[in-house]
């Protein structure tokens, strides 16, 4: 049974990895870690707990935290993983980091986006990126894995396997991605309290302003072999979860839609987290709550493009269910074992 | 292994069987039977299946469910069950029917809710009442289990205490429930778009018209050992899923709302799917997803009254997820087996 | 063109009110007052005001509020009123108070359930409850109406006709009622944000806690012609507006529905914000951005209940738009100048 | 007063189209017309019409309707229109199209996306694109308007500035859109079901497949001077109404965000029902029951695209809203008379 720390347990996707490993049948959760709420009971932040809400949030103390756990997910705010984790790590832990720090091997963009010079150089080069799909054999090794953002997840589940075969330009690349309220995470605001957010939907963060565009374009390079450049705009829906990526292409060649379906196919036949569609278009809502990603592509002949399509769970595949999914490659487990692969619908 | 057959599969509660039974360790899905779509695939109509859509809706053919299933699941309009359920006993089969048929003992009341008469009522005498905490010993050797409806589980589970106490008057109570939209089936019409129904919430079948209300009124008489008098007036909120009901009691004397709170506790302590709820109250999302039902009790000394209120998730502590517990409990399982217990949250 | 000072434009219904009096052909909004806000222009913190977003607050200073309108329609915190209104009028200008302030008769309750005593009890006896259809001639020639809550509003609307033809007993009344979000107001806290209300419903300030209680018992007591006594539960449901109460009462005498909804016809057939609904059931989605309240009755024989439901719009008929109706009744306008009276659907 | 007919009453453009017009001061509805509902109130339908629903729908015969109206709005399936304008038109009345009849001028497009030949191909050369501040004197005097369509109204408010000054290149255009439910219309669908909708968000008719694209293509090419191609994927979004274009197009040249915000300034700066936003974003709700559109433009300088946004109520701006617009114009009316411009919120 591997023991599992949460750290930073009281945000989405810290209660959601606890949610989820609630069910796992060869992992519990043996610390949960909070900076801000130690000494209370998680169940008074979140009654959906049930039973385990009794479970009772503890400081963020590295050598306490590596006693009683083998593996820990950092649920942090930007920055605070790139003290915690070498110390986790030092002490003998395997880490899995959901937030920002250690996913961009290029630091001076991490500088740009992340506010400040990087403190742990090393660590993010030794660190693994979490996208499992593309990444398996290293995750399996690794002491460290960055666990995607949600709007990459998607983007690049989308677009991989194009950039891959070089069907598409990788410098005229365009993500239009909509997500579910969650995304923001817990910070109260008026504009998001559901009686502004009903019926809203909004841009943000255009222009290559949010910090998901890095990281991105460095995963879409690594796929093409070369830079890779993508216009971004997130939008927030209103949706509690959910998110879906639609990205555009420039085609380098005229291609019937069959070949790309086939080279698509080749990417995810035997991908147990995605499911690649055909006949149909992806839909948040069947993967809600669950580990999978559903993925579609088409051919807009008449205006060369290639179109690319990913839905996922923003805190399933996109946050604490990926992070599961890497967990149990690390520790040598099924890779699916105790992940919801089924949507919640109705 | 328990194999599972879901007849009527396609259903809001029968797909939601398929969904929870996809992650149980002890039960697998070894039949879908459907009357109006055998042979398409199941996937066609719920995307959200991923994988597990591949397999076929299969005839409702009684010998080939009897051979290839242990147990059947019931998912059927009303006076479907009549027929169907007998001939599956008959080939040995345990059935646990999620509709109406086998609900109620007084089939005066059946036939004049459920429209003529019962065919089989040897069957509904023989039949077993699935609220599970209050008949978990004859559910477990039982052939045939009634599973209850969204409305009365959440009534029944609010006022059952007081009522076996004698707290309460049986012949004063007053049931105000709230249902999500799933719990109108998967019947399209204009008023249930989300168009049209979201900010919409609206009463109906008001004036005891209810087809729960009997069913209500027959196990609330059984706690109290008296006749039960329900006024029971259900709504309809702008939600997928989600049931509360909302109950007023007259109480019998003054009482103190600690003494209420120690009968409860009495009742729920050590009920693995009862969260009761000590200073905070119930919330439907807080079930999300699961088999959870949150109770809470108030007094209200000023008007003589007793509060008392219940979440679930309509099709799971309301439905499916009662089901698998009742089958748990047939099959001589831990009764949580395979259960959510955590709400979806956020 | 009367001149209308809001005073408190920064809250919901303040905000509301500005919406509805940009479209009043007989009114203008001369002056937006606020506490936190002065010198801000509103359209920063509300988008959706368009042009009319460039007005700019301006402080809470009566004198030259006075100088530049001719009513001031107060939508503050309890207890600002106490103050601020007394010294509105005594510059000689008429007040519509949108608090709880001058509502009840009953101080000793206003002390109790607003914290604390009253300091202008000769205005609280002086002023006028403003539910229009039944104090409508008190109204016009007040020069301070307490408008009401907007619960109580609903749950008046649905009982006074039976109450005051003696049908029901006034002291065995339940008021369930359902309210949108945008009720609890503007402050921001996790549980209202999107992501943790959808699919979220909950009861809360059970067992006479709200301080809507005393409200609806004065009003309803008043109708009946003796004491009421109102056990009250409210609800909050995931959508922005809307409010729903179901009420339960007690019949005296059997009476069949027929002559009930006479009674109710007598009492509403000529209201114009009030449609009495014959062969169907009210529905907050009808009512949404309009004046509009929608009534119905109906006779549970079995029990002995008559059960009466309203919907309105919270910020409608529950708040500004009602406050707009009595500013017409006020100055002598038709009374739905400027009111939209139809719902907003789809 | 003018007369105005609503053609196809029923449907959720024409219901919208009585609302607006029940609060118009100089114009009113003194005909319903509707095929398959003649006979029946109105208000049966649709509940929140108030007392405004005991209007009768009547047969959809030319002659009755000529002689009772002076301009008739037509809210039909497409081809419908291309039998009733022209009768309509012959008989002296002035027609307001809310269907894609007569928006195309290329009537091969027109075939290939409508199915099958145009046969009033004159009336398509005579009738006035409809999107107000485009083709404003025009419209003035015009017998015909083809209203637009909701997506393209929010797309081609979006780029035409940008595409008009010559900014950006015409062949290189991307319009991701994302509508509300009730733009799919009243036909009721399990998917459509908030049951199945709520959390949900797809894309749909991707690849030039949605008849709004030739539209978009037709207007876009106006204001170029050359011929535009769009790759358009429209979504469809968990919320009844509302409607967001986010576009993409490639700079010409490097430009400076204060050069492009002048442009759109020239464009928009006197126009009274588009907002054009600085320093902040659209938002759907903003523009909620309004014919207001809100617009923002920014440059991706990294990739070198223009970003264009704009916000509409696709109900509103987006079809009936624009039409009494239109109808404003055509009688020599003020425009916006009896338009709402403020969005509802909360």
């Amino acid at each position: 049974m591997i023991r599992v720390a949460i750290v930073g347990a009281t945000g989405y996707a810290g209660v959601e990895a606890l949610r989820l490993l609630h069910q796992h049948p060869a992992a519990r959760v043996s610390y949960l870690g909070s900076h801000s709420q130690a000494g209370t009971e998680i169940g008074k932040l979140y009654p959906h707990l049930g039973r385990a809400g009794a479970a009772v949030l503890e400081p963020v103390d590295p050598e306490r935290i590596a006693a009683r756990a083998d593996v820990a997910l950092l649920s942090l705010p930007a920055r605070q993983g790139l003290d915690l984790a070498p110390r986790l790590l030092a002490l003998g832990m395997r880490v899995i980091d959901f937030g920002a720090d250690f996913r961009l091997k290029d630091l001076e963009a991490y500088d740009r986006y992340y506010g400040g010079p990087h403190t742990a150089p090393e660590l993010a080069a030794a660190a693994v990126y979490g996208l499992t799909e593309f990444h398996r054999q290293e995750i399996a090794g690794a002491s460290l894995v960055a666990n995607p953002g949600c709007y990459p997840t998607a983007a690049i589940l989308a677009l991989w396997p194009a950039l891959r075969a070089g069907l598409v330009d990788p410098g005229d690349l365009v993500v239009d991605a909509k997500s579910g309220a969650s995304g923001a995470g817990r910070q109260a605001t008026p504009s998001g309290q559901l009686a502004e957010q009903e019926a809203n939907l909004w841009p943000y963060k255009v222009a290559g302003e949010h910090r998901h565009t890095p990281e991105m374009e460095q995963e879409l390079g690594l796929a093409a072999g070369e830079a890779a450049r993508v216009t971004f705009i997130p939008h927030q829906v209103p949706m509690s979860r959910g998110l879906l990526a639609t990205c555009y292409a420039r085609l380098r060649a005229p291609l019937d839609e069959a070949a790309v379906e086939a080279v698509y196919l080749e990417a995810y036949g035997s991908e147990p987290c995605v499911q690649l569609l055909a006949g149909r278009l992806p839909s948040t809502r069947a993967t809600l709550g669950s580990n999978l990603a559903q993925v579609a592509v088409r051919v807009d002949g008449r205006t060369g493009r290639l179109l690319a399509m990913a839905a996922i769970d923003n805190l399933g595949k996109g946050a604490a269910g990926q992070a599961v999914q890497n967990m149990n490659v690390m520790f040598g487990l099924q890779e699916i074992l105790g992940l919801p692969l089924l949507g919640l619908v109705p």
